[in-house]
């Protein structure tokens, strides 16, 4: 049989299946480890159930903080916490344009009513994010500030860049997003391309999670360790159980690799070989 | 947050989900095995690109030969070959009427329009049926017959029943599923339970896809080291290194895991402590 055509928002579900299940990857949830409270199948449910949010960013159809929003909210079918959030914000755009300049567009549009809904999507998750601090998510005043200043989620966005490489894929027209999917062609088809290309991702910066987690001294010498793992200097296995047992894990990295499986499935990269 | 109701289409992707990543599950596909041609992955993107089939079921449109032929389709997606054709022969009826009562109504609906499309969607696979001969899957004049004399979707599986424990539940009333659905709920709530259940179910019936590859002997040697296994007389990875060296994969047992799981569900089971 040949293959039927894949919408946008089944291309999403698969980047988001392919990442989860994509191993090892250090220190993360994939096929070969859990975390006590956040399991595989957190992640595989939150990637069946987001469907509707994400197919109304394929018709277009409302607006993207709302549509974060809504996702957010289905979510939560699991009690494994916030698996997607992340990838919810890279993602929806991502959808909702077809690609990273679609994105770029749509996230240009984004306006003060974006921002509120944002927030509340932000107020029914624990996430960590250093936005300014006179624009505390754990604030009730804050949604008035985002109306009285007329914030649009952009602007949260660069807010927020300096300390959340997710924010900084907005504001920076989503560079790791790009240089990802540009890696996953370049190590060719199938599920081991995945891992290469989260290693070399964590290689390259290091991650505000784990920086908001432990500090950036840890996050920086978790970006030594991937390097010297593509060195060959350093077995995956053994990055793997260092980041486990310190409880270290990439999570933005992986939001944004979860981006980049999107788009390059969009532009002929095969997942299934 | 409270979680949000779970439509019946969620349901049998979320049971579809959790019985593939469930483990170990001695000879099947599972979270820590994959065959060289089928993997987890097949398993997942079909669970995810079925959503339309199984849409159409539980908005009760259309008719159930065609959206059964249609979930075959959608599993395309992959090159994984058949990885749920068993299950969406008990998953669409049981969407369709929304439980096993609801399913057994729909089921006897069913006339020769089901049929002729269920035999298309057979052609579409390389699934191995022992229906009469006469009625070769195979053989282009077969859907000829079943119109001429004017034969149902449940003729059919009446046809089969003998051979294939699938097509049995369909004949019989979805006993097997209803005791799966039984077994989990007295199991308890979590993933665990799952393994406990489908060994149950294998240590019940010797699986008629293992009597179709291997032979009546090789599936009622399986059944028996399954009741071994329950018995605490035999270690369950030794049952699965065993099934794996020899290929001997109780997917009928499988499917009807499946179904079981999406029953629970209904009926309250919780699979997420």
């Amino acid at each position: 049989m040949t293959p039927l055509p894949m919408r946008a928002a089944e291309r999403a579900q698969l980047a988001m299946m392919l990442e989860v299940c994509a191993f090892p990857k250090p220190g993360n949830v994939d096929r070969c480890h859990d975390y006590a409270d956040t399991r595989l199948e957190h992640f595989l449910a939150s990637t069946i159930f987001s469907r509707p949010a994400l197919e109304e960013a394929e018709r277009g159809e409302g607006r993207i903080g709302e549509i974060i929003k809504h996702a957010v909210q289905l979510m939560s079918i699991h009690g494994g916490g916030n698996t997607h959030f992340g990838a919810f914000i890279l993602l929806i755009p991502l959808v909702y344009g077809g690609d990273i300049a679609g994105a770029r567009r749509a996230i240009e549009k984004t306006d003060v009513s974006d921002a509120v809904a944002f927030y509340k999507a932000f107020g029914m998750t624990r996430v960590r994010m250093h936005a300014s601090d006179d624009l505390d998510v754990n604030d009730p005043a804050t949604l008035a500030k985002l109306r009285d200043r007329d914030i649009t989620l952009l602007d949260v966005m660069q807010h927020s860049a300096a300390n959340d490489m997710v924010a900084r894929e907005w504001v920076t027209g989503f560079p790791l997003t790009r240089r990802g999917a540009d890696l996953l062609r370049q190590s060719g088809p199938g599920r081991e391309s995945i891992v290469q290309m989260f290693l070399a991702l964590l290689a390259t910066e290091p991650d505000t999670f784990i920086v908001k987690k432990h500090g950036r001294d840890v996050a920086l010498e978790t970006m030594r360790k991937a390097q010297e793992v593509l060195n060959g200097a350093r077995p995956v296995e053994t990055l793997d159980e260092e980041c486990i047992a310190l409880d270290i894990n990439p999570g933005s990295i992986a939001d944004i690799t979860i981006a980049a499986i999107f788009v390059a499935l969009g532009e002929g990269w095969e997942w299934d070989s």
